[in-house]
This record gives C-alpha cells, structure tokens and sequence, in this order.
C-alpha cells in the first residue's frame, strides 16, 4: 500500500479535480467519477492500522496485501477507464469481500472457479497459469476448533474417496510460529518474512532455509538454529502436550493459546476419526498474511516420476519440484480478520476454510487411469436408440424423444442410413451400455430389441415396458 | 482487422526487432516472443480472404470480426507485456477455437461459464455486464437437421420443465434472409447491415426500423417495404412449403435451400413433439456474423411489471425494453465456418448449438418464487444432529461423523452447549427436515430419538438402524 504522505498528497490533487469539474459544471457521471475516487483515497488514510476502510470493488485494492510475499504472482489488468485491475488470485479473498458488503456473518458453501498467477506453469503436474480451485468455508462467531475440526474431516474424506494413495494433512497455527518466532529471538517486523522462508521447508533443505535467514534476512546463526530445533517437531496431541510443557515455548501467551486449541482439535479429530492422517507439524508456514489460527496442508505420499523440463521451465523455478512428490493438494486456515478488512467499521467474521487443488488431483488421477489402462467412460448416455435397416430415421427420432420424456439418458446417431455395426461400436468406443435397435419386424410386433454391449445378449421388449427395463438394467450396474 | 498495407509495413518493423535482437544474441525467451509476433502478424497476412490464419492465443484477435455490430461490446484489456487482450463475449468463438486447436471434428457438450459485455446493466431484468452463459452444441459432419432439431428439443424441454409460463422458439435461417435481401434488392455489401436492423424487430416497431434502413442505410424505400412484407410472415411447415412457391423469393438458390431444411427440419420437430411452441418467423435476424444456417430464439410470453429505473439505466438505453417482456432466454443456430477461420488449413466442423441465459432464468424464477411465497430451501442437509441436555458436543459429533461416513448429509451446530430450542428453529428455518436428537437416556438405551419437523413427531430408532431409517424419511419426502 502507498505510504500516508503519498495518499495526503493524491487527495489534494484529487481534490482539485473536483472542485474543478463542479465550478465548470461538467456532467454529474464524471463528477460522480470523480467524487467516489477521493472518496477511495479518503477511505484508504482511514482511522488506525487496525481498521482500514475500502471503497468495495472488486480492484487491485481489494486484493493488496493480503498475500505477503506471494503478491508478486497477481495478475494485474487494466480497464479501459484506466482503473488498475487484477485477476482474481484465490477465493479466499473474494469470499471475505463478499461477506462485508452484504453483511453475512454466518454462512457455509463451497465454490469451484478459476483464479489466476503469474508463475512459473508446469503443465505435467497440472500447475497453471489459470486454473480451477475448489473452496469450502465455514464463517461465524462459533466455539473453538469445530468449524475446524470439520474442514480437516472434509478434506480427509475427499483425498480418501478419490483414492489418490496415502496422503498426510500438516497442521500447525500461526499463533504457535509467532509465538515460537518470538522466544526464539526474531525481531516482531521480521515474523512474517521468516514465515515465508520457513514455508520452503517442504521444497529446500534445512541448510538452505537457514542460509536465507541468516545471509538474506539478517537473523543471527543462534536464533536461525533454535528456531530449526523446532521446526523439525511433527507428532500429534502428545506433542501438543509435550510443548506446552517446554520451558521456552510455554512462556509465550499466544503459543500457549494456538497449543491449548491444537489440543482441542486434535480431540474432535479423534471423535471424526481422521488421526490417522493429521500431523502436527511445526515446519508448516503457509506465507499468506491472512491466516490468525489454525494453517493446514495436505500432501500426497507418493513419488510422480520427473518429467522431462520444457524450455519454460529452464527459464523458470527449475529444481522447485523436479522429481519430487506432486505435493501440496490442499491447504487452508483461520482468516479471523479478513472480512473485518472489507467492513466500514471494522466488523469481524471468523471464517476458517480449505482450498482444494482440483486440477492438480486430476492430474493425479488421469495419470493413474493411464497407468492402470483402464477405460474411461466419456459419456452418461444410457442407451443408443439404433436400427437395423435403412429408412428407420424418423422411427428412431420418435422413440428418442420418448426415451427423453421418460427421463432417459438416450442418443441418437445423426446419420439418416447409418450401419449397425457402426452404431454398436460407438457404443463400445464411448461406453454407452445398451441399445434399443429397432427393425421393420420390431415395429409391426410393437417391440424393442434391447442388447447389452457387454454381453451381447438381446431380448425383445415391449414398447411400454421399454423406460422400466431401461430404468432396472442401468441401476443394475 | 488492419489493413493489408498496414500489417505489411508492421511485419517489416518487427523484423527488423527480430535480426537486431539475433544480432545482439539477446536470450532465448526473448527473441521466441518476438517472432511468435512476427509469425502473428504474418498469419494476418494470409492467403486469400476465407482462409484466415492465426496464431491460436486467447487474443482479442481471436474475437475480431466474429460479432459484427455487436463487437463494440467486447472487453478490451492489456496484459502485462502490452498484448491486447478481451475478456470472453461468448462461449461459442472459444468452443470453435478449442476445436480448431484440438483438431476435434466431432463432440456433443455442455458448457456453463462467465461472459462479458460493455452492454449497459438492467439489474432488474437479470442483465448484467458479468453474467453466466450455458451453452450446448453439437459438432460434425452429419446429416441436415437431426442436431438442429435436437438443439431445440433441448431448448423445449429447458424452458418446459422450469415452469417459466409460455413461451415460443423463434426459428428462421441465415440463407433465408440473405436470399430474401437479394431479391428485395438490398446490394449485397449491406447484407449484415441490415440484418442488424431487421434483429431490432422485437425491440422497435416497423416504422422505426424502416426509417433505420431508409435514412440511416441508404435502402430506398421499395425496396425497405419489400422487406417489411417478408418479415411480417410467421408459421410452420406450411409457411415454408408457401414460400417455396413464393414466385419471387424461390429464385434465389439459397433462399431454397434454407426452405427446404426449415420443411425437414419441421418434420423432425413434429417427431419430438414441440412444434406447438416453434415458430418459423422471418423477422428473426440475430446480429451475430458467425451463423450460416439455422437460427433461433426463445421469447417468454409472460410480461414483468415495468421496474423504476435507476439513474444509472436513465443514463443509459432506458426504453429498450422499459416494461416490456424479458424477452429473449435463449438463442442460437448454426455456424459452419467458425472453426475452419481458427484451423491453419481452413478445415471445417460444421457446428450448430445454443446459448441459454441462465441468469435471465434465474431472475424470473426468484421474482416467481417471491411472488408465490413459496418457501425456498436454502440447504441439502437430511438431519441435523442435536443434543438435549449439555455437555454432549462429543457425542454429538461422533454421531455426525458416522453419519457422514454413511453418506448421510448430516450437519451439527458449533456449539458446545446450545438449546434445543435453538436446534430445532435452526431446522425450521433452513428447512432440515430431520433432527436425530440425542440425550443421556438415549445413549444409555443405544437409541436415538428421530424428529420429524414439519409433524413434530418424535420416535426412538436403535443406533444401528439410524442410518437406514433416515435414509428411508428422506427418500419418502
């Protein structure tokens, strides 16, 4: 954000133009206009640090700090009015704008969109430039950890129905980093930075996030290798437990706070039963500026053989990944104080939420259904509505459109005369399980021939039992 | 599009960046980027006028020339490196593209995404600048017709089964009206002119519209009143099969044609069983450059109460459709030559497909709702999982999660101790129709006690039951 001298400043000048445009008396939009950008620049001096106060729309305002050190990844745009835009970069961010201007305090949903960043795209594990995610929230004054407790269920039931191999959910809280941060001896204006170098742990080496702290961020080697004892910490409530008990740690009231409700959680993940897979673990960072609580990460277990880099990618974060687990496949937090960000008067919601990486999981999945050779159904289609002879058309239409009356899922092949093998092997191709061939005979005898592609079996059926039958065979399967 | 002298002198500038550059052995990335825009522009260049070549970027030249009048309403942005770029007008110009880059000549699919238009916003009526397309198209080679008329099948049984009062689907063809303008005498460069001003038909009276031809356009009046005869005419297959007879519009060869698929395309229609709402109508025009065959358009018959315009409206087109119908809620027809304009060799999908306007629909359907008083629920949840006594939140939750585990959509409020009452107003209001309450008598019998909420009647159920038991309420209700 641009420091309060520069705001003074562009408010005078605005200022100006105002005045200017009301004494020339130019035309109420363009006063409007004009109007409603002071009143921006008023709005973003504001009261206290605490209480920034936004003109709501959705523009890069919106979207400035509140993604630490990842904001260098927003797409910026601008209108043709000149107003600075970006892209969307999450949904986090426009599901807690959402909420202040229209004044929600309790809601739970979910929301599958596009967001947008400007790194590096690695096709082969599904990384891109745009790209679907998929987040589910809970907002609202509760009692503490449930809300949380249910989003780290949620994501247990997700990796587990898809079947995507083993998976760990690292949780941590970012009041038990401050506080850690904070006995260890890093200065207050550097927790976030060290935040963000701890949050390359899962990518560098240990010595390699020590050397960022000590040559790039002037931390002493001391404080570097204490706070490296703690990072490498994972377990479960008895770490919790344990950590409350240090001589340290325990002097911090906020990790005091984030470790009393690491225990809590873990204690309705028991009763959820999803233990199995929730690691505390201390190395876990998440550089988001928004998160107040609870942070979580899920990861993949097993090991994607390394692609072959693209010439992009030399150009790019080589090494980032390279050969490495496909990752991060979900993650999220407590974001305590977003909404109250976007509210006039400072009104705060507590939300706690999950964010799934949707496109990197179907690239997990696709890459396992090669592997496995298994076929794929591309299509819901119940049945192919085909005939034997020629000159059948209209008789196919017509009994199509009755499959399509009675709720079935029926095709139809677009050809006026086309071959009965042609249409029994588009079935096979696409996987459309039964036909209903109809022949001069069928007609006149006022039935169905309906053939399973599986079996290749046939039976007549009759006109009107022909929905039923239809209705049986498919929920057989 | 720029003029051929115009890219000619940009191709010799850019090639001369691009020698400098290799000159200098500036690095790799850089130079790529250069000739990718040199090859660009020499696309531009091409071979002769239909068999345009580009380079396949999501680009404001995907979208140039496919929208006629109506491209004005294109969102123009810069990215970063300075490319000019728009956002989405349509899902079509994309899905003819994806199939050219694809090389797919054959796919059936749905689509549902965000569109943008410079258009100005009626908030009232559903129509925004942002707003959700949901399109269906069919690709390939086949028969004339069969997909046309599944089109409109699809469009029938949308509209029918949404309950949204009458409705018609407006069908007319793109050789039917060029046919017709040549033999009124409209020269032939003012073909897509003057189709723009026939498509404001169902916004403007006659007189308006032939003044727009005659003062605006250059029409004599002849030959405007010609016009104003053809366009008048609405009906069915018969109407067709008049104007095949029609001493002048049956010189013109395409005009035929057109006829001639409207009559099959009737017959197929007839098969389906929605010719009670389809209306072959000739002053059906839509503005869009990209259909060469069939189009059409769904009107609702049913006329909303004139809304107090905002002053934002009363800056913008006020009267357009100032308490008139809401008009259109879906469109579409046939494009056969979209795909070929994005394929380097200029090969053809033919393609027919239609576009509803889900948010039109959803406007009504809210303003029905609210007008019905009918309670809408807000939530899928089957039971909510309650307590009677305090210091049950574990219990609570353990039952939820088995529930869960189940499939059961089950939902517990994040409380540690909150009323019954509250419990089952919560139910009330968002429309559970379940409560599976629990207390101590209760887990000591290993029961739970099951609450019907509209009836208020309660029954205990063993735990081992519960599951089914809910199962069977639900798929009842």
């Amino acid at each position: 954000m641009a420091d309060k001298a520069q705001i003074q400043a562009a408010i005078k000048v605005q200022g100006e133009v105002v005045r200017k445009l009301k004494a020339e008396k130019a035309n109420k939009e363009q006063i409007d206009e004009e109007v409603a950008k002071l009143l921006e620049l008023k709005a973003q001096l504001g009261g206290d640090e605490g209480k920034h106060q936004f003109v709501l729309k959705t523009a890069k305002e919106t979207l400035t700090g509140k993604y630490g050190e990842d904001s260098k990844l927003i797409y910026d745009l601008k209108d043709q009015g000149g107003e600075l835009l970006s892209l969307r970069y999450d949904l986090t961010v426009p599901f807690a704008r959402y909420l202040a201007m229209n004044k929600i305090t309790n809601i739970k949903r979910y929301h599958i969109a596009k967001v947008y960043r400007r790194d590096n795209p690695a096709m082969t594990r599904g990384r891109y430039r745009e790209f679907y995610q998929c987040d589910f929230d809970i907002a609202g004054q509760y009692d503490p950890m449930i809300p949380d407790a249910e989003c780290l269920k949620i994501v247990h039931e997700i990796l587990s129905e898809l079947e995507l191999g083993d998976f760990r959910i690292k949780v941590n809280d970012r009041r038990i980093l401050d506080g850690m941060f904070a006995v260890c001896g890093v200065p207050d204006e550097k927790f976030r930075t060290i935040c963000s170098t701890v949050d390359k742990l899962d990518k560098m080496a240990w010595e390699d996030v020590k050397n960022e702290m000590v040559k790039d961020k002037g931390l002493s080697e001391e404080v570097a290798d204490q706070i490296g004892n703690y990072v490498s910490m994972q377990g479960g409530m008895d770490l919790a437990e344990r950590l409350l008990q240090d001589p340290k740690l325990s002097q911090s009231k906020q990790a005091c706070a984030g470790l009393m409700d690491m225990k809590q959680l873990f204690s309705y993940l028991e009763l959820f039963q999803v233990t199995d897979k929730v690691v505390f673990d201390l190395s876990l960072a998440r550089g988001l500026d928004y998160y107040t609580g609870i942070i979580y990460e899920a990861v993949l277990m097993q090991t994607l053989p390394a692609p072959t880099p693209t010439s992009q990618e030399q150009n790019g974060a080589v090494g980032e990944d390279a050969g490495v687990s496909v990752g991060s496949v979900a993650g999220g937090g407590r974001y305590d104080g977003l909404v109250g960000m976007f509210d006039p008067k400072g009104k705060k919601v507590p939300c706690v939420g999950v964010s799934i990486g949707i496109e990197r999981i179907f690239s997990i999945m696709e890459q396992k259904a090669e592997a496995s050779a298994e076929k794929v159904r591309t299509t819901e289609t119940q049945v192919l509505v085909a005939s034997a002879q020629k000159n059948l058309l209209e008789e196919r239409l017509r009994l199509t459109a009755e499959l399509w009356n009675a709720g079935i899922k029926a095709e139809v092949m677009y050809k006026k005369n086309p071959k009965l093998l042609s249409q029994l092997q588009h079935c096979e191709e696409t996987g459309i399980p039964l036909v209903a061939i109809l022949g001069e005979q069928e007609l006149k005898d006022g039935v169905v021939k309906l053939r399973t592609v599986a079996t290749r079996e046939e039976a007549d059926v009759s006109r009107a039992e022909l929905v039923n039958e239809i209705k049986k065979r498919t929920s057989e399967s």
